[in-house]
């Protein structure tokens, strides 16, 4: 396990990811209190909410009120948005409050692509030059990659390595010809199919292929098996995750309501640092929002730490 | 990964270890189909219940019963039972439908020892002569440890790894003096504290000084990280694994009530097969069988596969 990394960055999806499957839309003050707790968790990154169209997304409907209204931020702590399209976009750069990053999206299931975003994957390719161009309008950087349905989806099946590999290398190359860089890359498992043997050889083609580009991982738990999946990345030097307070989540796009959502935020660092990596934040208070999310929701989360509990290390040993 | 092993054999201890915690006992005709039903997804090895005192654990009070009315088995099918005194081995051996086999049991940790057993650390070596005694009387080469506590105790905090290859050390010596050999160590996380970390250096230490002697891991799921912790171990070699059909479990010994149990055998073995690694198991039949046992206990169960579903692989690729 030479490679795990000293520390490792957790952003918190639970108010975006985490609540948007939830069938009980909660208010703004509700979700100021969840913020203001993942805060007191030590938390620096977390996105809170989308600039979609509050038709499909119900629960991100009041995302630009949330947005005003959020506390100033500790100087650590970095607010995010989701954004599909370039009114979303505006969205988050009028707000003045969510860090923006020149942040490409994709696809790696054309039915996926179409059934989340309207769009196949020939079209969002053939859009990125526009991203390309507003992103710079705005004097922010274009250098991030997004990739969806990476490991495997409800709708098409297994996800082949290869295109994968194919469609980093087009962006790279769409990028590179508006003398751009493709810096970093999130790949998601957004239907829960990624096993840790497939984590690793995808992570490690990546760093073949692309040695010094960023991997971040956004896992879902939904066959159980997203702590493994993280840790497997971990060995192979990832040290960038999504994850949602309380497991929260899901995707009300995919076929399998009901199933788990995210990888558990607090399950995620408290196994980072009983393996000696650091994540910088109070896993204690995370078991507390934790808790509050199930409480403003109204039913259990799967998380397992906030049940099982911290360990307890008497300070005299027998 | 390349220490991946080929196959995997999962043992169920549902019916015993999975259980024990539940307020609400099980009568034999439940427990014989719940059985059935993990029979019926080509589990081969099944634990059944555990011939101890039924005050201290009234679900298992009804277990020469159930021994008694236990289906014939199919070819493949071996039952196993627990015993923690000479008078459950006799029990198990008398009942004739149960595979006994030569196994000493120890704690690392003196408190949960002594909690659990009513007897320390070096009480339950001294008595290891007397058990090879008494299974050589019965014909059984005695050949297996079963270690408890290994990766950490709610008593006692951390247990140091250096304890428990001392631990095993004084039991390879112990079977020597005797004219036997330990072949087999067991190794039980069995309040949830392992991570994959520690697995690793836990079973590499072992591998290291023993290199011939099989291991095995009964992990909990306490805190989210048993199926990484069973990944971690399988990348080291490791094949063999109790688990609980649902996640049902956790142990009414410990500390924790309300916390997950043992690491979930249909999750377990959706993970192996997903990496390649076979099992031999019908994990459909699996999940029918964690639902009979969330039917059978009134209250849902944590495991994941059961409720995100077996994944859609079509024929026909897009």
């Amino acid at each position: 396990m030479s490679d795990l990394p000293s520390t490792v960055r957790i952003m918190e999806v639970g108010p975006r990811d985490g609540l948007q499957i939830e069938p009980k839309v909660l208010d703004v003050a509700d979700k100021l209190k969840l913020i203001d707790a993942l805060m007191a968790a030590k938390i620096v990154e977390i996105e809170v909410g989308s600039f979609v169209n509050p038709k499909a997304v119900p629960q991100m409907a009041s995302t630009a009120e949330l947005v005003a209204a959020l506390p100033e931020p500790a100087s650590a702590t970095r607010f995010r948005a989701l954004w599909l399209n370039a009114r979303g976009l505006d969205q988050a750069i009028a707000s003045g409050r969510v860090h923006v990053d020149g942040k490409l999206t994709l696809t790696a299931s054309e039915t996926f692509s179409r059934r989340n975003t309207n769009r196949g994957i020939e079209e969002t390719l053939a859009q990125m030059p526009d991203w390309i161009a507003r992103y710079r309008v705005a004097g922010i950087e274009p250098n991030t990659l997004g990739l969806m349905a990476v490991f495997g989806c409800n709708y098409e099946g297994e996800i082949p390595q290869e295109r994968v590999l194919r469609l980093i290398e087009r962006t790279v190359q769409i990028l590179a010809d508006h003398d751009a860089q493709l810096r970093h890359v999130s790949l998601a498992d957004t239907m829960g199919w990624a096993n840790p043997l497939q984590i690793k050889r995808m992570i490690g083609s990546l760093r073949e292929r692309w040695p010094k580009m960023d991997v971040k991982l956004h896992l879902h738990d939904t066959r159980g098996a997203a702590i493994a999946n993280a840790v497997a990345a971990m060995e192979l030097g990832v040290a960038e995750f999504d994850a949602a307070i309380g497991g929260l989540g899901g995707c009300p796009f995919a076929d399998h309501k009901g199933a788990a959502g995210n990888v558990c935020t607090e399950d995620l660092a408290f196994v980072c640092e009983e393996m000696g990596i650091a994540t910088g934040l109070n896993i204690a208070a995370l078991i507390e929002a934790a808790r509050l999310a199930e409480t403003l929701l109204g039913h259990p989360l799967p998380g397992k730490v906030m049940k099982g509990g911290l360990l307890n290390r008497p300070a005299v040993s027998f």
